[in-house]
């Protein structure tokens, strides 16, 4: 352990010269990672908390750490190892102009939209993803889109929006009043849901669609929610817990570029934080 | 003109150091691209021929690079924009195990594949793609599956297999007897393949397949050729002349990584080239 740390050590500061702070917390970090810019670290995020701040406390962040000459990375924060950021920083690097990006960005509530597609009631099919791990410990969290809605703010402040997790248009799988703190009763009052739940999806399949929770970022607005798309579109292809971002651009207007695959777990998420690491060994050092 | 040219000059000797040799022919350049890293330019290729040299001159050109401390990139060879090559690199650098690439690289032979599966005879879907210009000068310079054998050796060669194009198991879609150096008379001759192409779909959607052009790369071979695949695979599902890569690794097992998209056309391939000459530019120079 202490070699591995000394090891460690030595990479960074001879292959990167300054320290790298990684913040694989959920907490409210944005002071501590003020702190760490001002003493020259780079910083790598798996936590989105610092980066769904008020715009001004975030564009501080962008700010000093361009002004102390750090990098400040995330990939991981939107589909864990999936090349989400990255590729969207190329297609801004290389002049395309992107138009829009979609999103099912939440495993959970993708595999909640299968089981409902497949007849599943909506109170049993999050009951499964509670028993079966994946979802928060409370499933309201999930229910609620707020964690989609904080992925989708960092894409649209990456996209250049001056906006707030305020002015998403966010819309939650359950009205505020079945809300209550015990999970399983939360999922009992959960039934009330259903029918209205099987008579959205039958509507969906009688016009040739099906139901996906979006995050939806154009040059205008951003929203999330659940949505009608067509069973055949990219997002109604979608099966179980996978993530899928579509991207469209100027160059991929008619068939967008999308990206698909699992978007949670520690071990893709690790390996979202190692590349930007990397990334910053290079771009720090040369390769 | 030449204020661009000048301009340009100047962003590659203050922003790179050295040159870079962008290729964009589909010429065989190995001694030129030998010839610039030698006068230590890096290198950028669009172009495949350099890359699909016998090994033994492959490996001794990364030899070379390398003692040189010039880059040799080459994003835009398989897939042009799309991020392929680079995100099989990340998935390397972040210690993650790559068991199997399979991939429908030609958006002419998906084109083909597609409109096999509706029903039309392949000799006419061959001259649809003919006429809108979807395939080279000559058909059967796509049905012969070389160039996604090329592309297929590239990421091979990638993944760490010392393979020549000899060692790749290509099944081209028609037999050599049928080939005549005129491409209108070839279409005519492919007729005689329309019934048992006619009864392969139908074989194929009797199981619940479809019928692909797959280039499969796993650790002991390499194949390219027509494959039956479950319609409701990745693979299965994708349409039009998009291109798709699959990957499975240890940690994208069950659920593998998908990039889909157009994976040709001149726009996009100069992104991937632009990329790679941005990365270069990052990474000896540092941001």
């Amino acid at each position: 352990m202490d070699i591995m740390g000394h090891v460690r050590h030595e990479i960074f500061t001879h292959a990167v010269g300054k320290g790298v702070l990684v913040d694989m917390t959920a907490s409210d970090t944005y002071d501590t990672v003020m702190e760490f810019i001002d003493q020259g670290y780079h910083i790598v995020l798996a936590n989105k908390r610092p980066l769904t701040a008020s715009f001004p406390r975030y564009q501080a962040m962008l700010d000093r750490a361009r002004a102390k000459g750090v990098a400040l990375m995330h990939e991981a924060t939107v589909g864990a190892g999936l090349p989400v950021l990255d590729t969207i920083a190329k297609l801004q690097a290389s002049g395309d102009k992107i138009y829009t990006v979609l999103g099912c960005l939440s495993g959970t509530l993708g595999y909640i939209s299968n089981e409902l597609s497949q007849g599943t009631l909506f109170s049993n099919a999050v009951a499964q993803a509670w028993r079966q791990g994946y979802t928060e410990p409370h499933p309201a969290d999930d229910l609620s889109g707020m964690d989609v809605a904080r992925k989708a703010l960092i894409l649209a402040r990456k996209l250049g929006m001056n906006i707030n997790l305020e002015d998403i248009d966010v819309n939650p799988l359950f009205p505020a009043e079945i809300y209550c703190e015990n999970p399983q009763d939360f999922l009992d009052r959960l039934k009330q849901l259903d029918s209205s739940f099987a008579a959205l999806v039958q509507d969906a399949a009688q016009q040739g669609n099906v139901i996906r929770y979006v995050a939806r970022i154009d040059s205008e607005k951003v929203s999330v929610g659940q949505e009608f798309v067509p069973v055949n579109s990219p997002l109604g292809r979608l099966q179980g817990t996978d993530n899928q971002i579509v991207i469209r651009t100027k160059r991929y207007d008619t068939n967008p570029l999308i990206v698909t695959g699992p978007g949670a777990g520690a071990e893709v998420t690790a390996a979202g934080v190692i590349n930007d690491v990397i990334a910053i060994a290079v771009s720090h050092f040369g390769n």
